[in-house]
């Protein structure tokens, strides 16, 4: 760390466990009200007060205060059956403490009430979120001229808006060779080249529909640009030439009346385009299929390592299966930090997969990484000047912080970090691993130009000659969205940047969190019982199984990790006040996962029978977001006082099951 | 007014302003604040402080309050560019004041940070979203124990939403017809019944596509219940025929796979489904049938009145139309209160036309109510017991209001707004009309059974045995939301119950000030001006062009008012304090609007022809929602201020011309 540079506090950025700093949290937020009460006072005082002391003694003023007053109450009370995300005993879902930062900016900015579907409404949280997704691209190296980005309202919507640009820009050379088709008079000596996967030139209308479907987006843009100034003598070219783009479009045409072209078109109907997933992929993929009209059926699970990671050599397997069925490949989405396990995907292998696959067989697609949990993790491998830092720097800057055997991260794991600067889109969401309020989830398009195959126009919303940077709502999924959300953003990195000192010194407490807790549940001794943990996470996520040899069956540890996990959360049954710890459960299940579970289940003493008979591995998971976990400071050892709570509970769900 | 029913009175729910309200609001967020400090003290004392105050003399954390401080006052300041929705000078777009409700309500909440993705991560606030969309679902009249609701991130993805399950349950009887005959075998002796949408019963298997696709929605659920009963001595045959269901579906097959099985087993391949929109359809359907990959070809504008609203015998016109060609309607989208105008669809008049269809031509669709913009002003409709008021009960309530000539609401207006009851799904958006902040949206459907058909399962988030009311991430578009929204419309909704004397009062206020604006505008005298306001409109969105004998074409005319529209809206260069009003504008495009803008046109002296060549009328368009805007009180008079600013405004736009 050099000696000028003073890394961040943790115990300064949040309220703290036992709201250590209710002081400067409350002092804050009072500044932040009283400023905006001045504010208002401020706009045409000429104009006088509309309600007066004499109002405020009117029955009726009396009875709503009356009202809102006694029904906060219960408001008050009720949220006290809430979840301890503060406290280090919380080990559950991707949830955690709020940064003051982000409470203070959310808070403060609420109050103005701005609306960042447009500028007009949110003149300056729009630029607040466009300089914060900015932000987020320049941290994972993505080309701050050509990158576009912005917020939204989460992981999910951010990965279908991936999707749905995914799916346009791929069927975008089809729509290319139509609208050179249909103003073919115009360019009879003028055709449209196009670059092939492999490099080579040729021109569009020469195109079977299997290499139409095989251009790379980058490629499929510039020959979009190009056909837009195939007839620069013509000043109505331009305009012409975009509506007939459009007209031949997968957008505006429509899957049906598109398949339909396609096969009175080109003989030869290929099959549906799939995508392509690692089998830890969140569930909002199926979802999103579903939306887009993909079809759940077209999205294909590439198995995973016994890391839980993509296998690169499965995905050139699939690959050259699809190429020989000649079936498209819209996109392969990789996962940095998958939602069960946090394992991250070695995209610097599996890049390498794709220009391969492009090089050989001629196919390509889009290449998304759903960082939604892990995207933060890039900070670690930023100089406070934005240049990269070694693995050697990061392991150094580490190593009084992590306290496993090996050095985390490995050099497999922080390479593919790094590699997340040569993927077309990224998923990031700062309400997760950003320590911000929801809503925040953030899309990041490493090509600009993508945008503009899916923007809208609203006429009460789109002024000529303004800037369109300030009316995002063309260019993405949602419309209206809280400019309180990204002040609330914009704050937390300005207290915490996007680098090793800030963000990622954050992330490296949490990871050290983790990795002593993983280590101490290998180090664990129970009589009997056997805890069988997951490999070493790549992220802040440590799950575990737990057999005992009275459970003969998987069925019955899986029922036994369910008990444990019912007596370890908030149930309406169960309230905070009478939890100790705090932690969830999932399921490999053996549909998805295949082999990679294998290992767990064999050390368990079971077989791949025994695996697929059950369905599934039910694991405890347990998610490390408090930088305080390890910390030392608190009367009590978190750690050890967690490993004696889930022993006693998994006695207990033992004696239950007899 | 009852008199043991003291109505709600508007000085005591917002900050006021003049932030007249400032110590209250001050008040109420301390308490929350304090409140929410002293539960994290409770929670397991006996860990001790994390924080001492000895690590706050720590340099570093020092550091990091100076910079969060320091930030902050820079947020602040930056803040004060933003746009005065509080005052009533703002007549811009819709975004308004919010109640204090909805502030502390927030603010509280978000303090807890729950997750509204599933009840495990938010206890408190799932409950309370389910009960305010049910709130919402009561007011617009659906059954109580049929519906099912939620709130999202705003309109656009809640219409996104309701069109995505209107298409699957389009779909739903071919996925039936196919999996009935995957499973004929077993079913030899059952044949699965079907009711026709003229009111006849059928066999599934017996009808050709085009009937398929035009079984009404509840028919198709109806049938789908029996087909997973059809083998009740078969303990398997339930999940087995879901399954077959969800393998022959849409959402599973994508629409590439299905379009060729459509095409491949009926001979009569059917051209692609539309979903039919008012031409005021606001432009996020474009977007909708985009994503759902409809295409936005197969988005067809129904032609609009003069009063802007869906002209009934042009749909049963266009209906007939589609029929004799085949082609299938996937929805009927209408619009209470659209985006420009405010106007409000006569569904009880459009409900009809549907009925006649489903007699007449045998066609059938999903009626959906995009309600974002005016679903609360059902709010006047109601009883604080729930029951309905009576049109005359209604007008009564008003007449102390509402200074226009005549009553409002019409009788029409009043029977199109109680007619919303009958409709399949209906978009509401709290952060609208509902004074909250964002994001809220809401969207209801009257038959909960089809949230079956998008429901998806997470692993680690759906838990056998508990509620699935709990996971609301299953059935719905997005995943995380925050549960802070949910807590700041049910505050809000307990201070501000959804009838009469609560809602309805505060729309009716604003719609006093909006007929008041009306009035005066169609009054007053500019000299050589001419002043062109639309229709009186249905809520409180009011709109009016501009002419003048020097101003000879159409397109000089829309300059000047874009002209006007830049001087009275808040940009870089006209910072909020430099502004007197606010205002925006909208342009009536021929391409949409087709006749409807007529009348207007001639009123400003110009033609047809005028205003095709032009591409569209620009207006200036005031949206009412400060319930102060005639309140008096205040020492200025905000309208007379308002028409004197624009009329300074269009003088200077004139010169400017010259």
């Amino acid at each position: 760390m050099p000696p000028d540079h003073i890394p961040i506090d943790p115990a300064a950025l949040f309220l703290g466990p036992k709201a250590e700093n209710a002081d400067v949290l409350e002092r804050l937020l009072l500044e932040a009200l009283r400023d905006h009460v001045f504010w208002r006072r401020n706009f045409h005082p000429e104009d006088g007060f509309q309600i007066s002391e004499q109002d405020k003694r009117a029955p009726a003023y009396e009875a709503s205060i009356s009202t809102l007053s006694q029904e906060l109450f219960g408001l008050l009370a009720e949220l006290k059956n809430g979840v301890p995300f503060f406290s280090p005993r919380y080990v559950g879902h991707m949830t955690a403490d709020l940064t003051m930062a982000s409470l203070v900016g959310y808070f403060a900015t609420m109050l103005y009430n701005p609306n960042n579907v447009a500028a007009e409404g949110s003149p300056v949280t729009t630029r607040m979120e466009l300089e914060v997704a900015a932000q987020l691209a320049a941290m994972v190296g993505y080309d701050p001229d050509r990158q576009w980005g912005h917020l939204c309202s989460g992981g999910t919507v951010a990965n279908m808006e991936a999707l749905w640009i995914a799916r346009n820009v791929k069927y975008l050379p089809v729509a290319l060779y139509w609208a050179v088709a249909e103003l073919a008079d115009e360019l009879a000596d003028r055709p449209l080249a196009v670059r092939l996967p492999d490099g080579r030139q040729s021109f569009i209308g020469e195109l079977d529909l299997w290499a139409l479907l095989n251009i790379r987006g980058e490629d499929a843009l510039n020959s979009l640009d190009a056909f837009l100034a195939l007839r620069p003598d013509d000043p109505t070219w331009s305009d012409r030439a975009w509506k007939a783009m459009h007209r031949n479009s997968l957008s505006e045409l429509g899957f049906q009346a598109f398949g339909l072209r396609l096969a009175h078109d080109f003989d030869d109907a290929l099959p549906p385009g799939v995508v392509l997933v690692p089998s830890t992929a969140h569930y909002s993929w199926a979802k999103s299929c579903r939306v887009l009209g993909l079809g759940e059926a077209q999205l294909v699970h590439v198995p995973v390592d016994d890391h839980f990671r993509m296998d690169p050599d499965a995905l050139a397997g699939l690959l050259a299966e699809l190429a020989a069925r000649r079936q498209p490949v819209i996109a392969a989405v990789t996962v940095t930090g998958s939602t069960e396990e946090s394992a991250v995907d070695r995209l610097d292998l599996l890049l390498d997969v794709r220009t391969r696959a492009e090089r050989e067989l001629g196919i390509t697609f889009h290449f998304h990484a759903d960082a939604a949990w892990g995207g933060y993790a890039a900070s670690l491998t930023r100089n406070p000047d934005g240049s990269r830092r070694s693995h050697a720097q990061t392991i150094d800057d580490l190593a009084t912080d992590a306290q496993a055997d090996d050095a985390w991260p490995d050099a497999g794991l922080y390479a593919a970090i790094c590699a997340l600067e040569h993927t077309d889109s990224i998923t990031i969401d700062p309400h997760k691993l950003g320590f911000v309020p929801y809503p925040a989830g953030a899309v990041s398009f490493s090509d600009r130009r993508l945008r503009h195959l899916v923007a809208v126009d609203a006429p009460y919303l789109y002024h000529e000659g303004r800037s369109d940077e300030g009316f995002i709502g063309r260019y993405i999924l949602e419309g209206s969205k809280p400019g309180a959300a990204a002040a609330s953003v914009w704050l937390t990195h300005k207290v915490l940047p996007l680098d090793y000192s800030g963000h990622g010194r954050l992330v490296a407490l949490t990871m050290r969190g983790a990795l002593v807790l993983h280590s101490a549940l290998a180090a664990e001794h129970w009589g009997e019982f056997r805890i069988v943990p997951l490999p070493r996470p790549d992220l802040n996520i440590v799950c575990f199984a737990v057999g005992h040899p009275s459970m003969q069956t998987l069925e019955e540890l899986n029922e036994a990790a369910e008990r444990v996990y019912q007596a370890l959360s908030v149930s309406p049954s169960r309230p905070t006040r009478a939890l100790d710890y705090v932690l969830t459960k999932t399921v490999l299940r053996a549909e998805e996962y295949g082999e990679a579970a294998l290992p767990l289940v064999a050390r368990l003493g079971f077989t791949a029978d025994d695996y697929r008979r059950a369905g599934g591995l039910a694991v405890l998971r347990c998610t490390v977001l408090d930088p305080f976990l390890v910390a030392g400071g608190a009367r009590v050892d978190y750690v050890r006082g967690f490993l004696d709570t889930v022993r006693t509970e998994f006695e207990r769900a033992l004696r239950a099951g007899e």
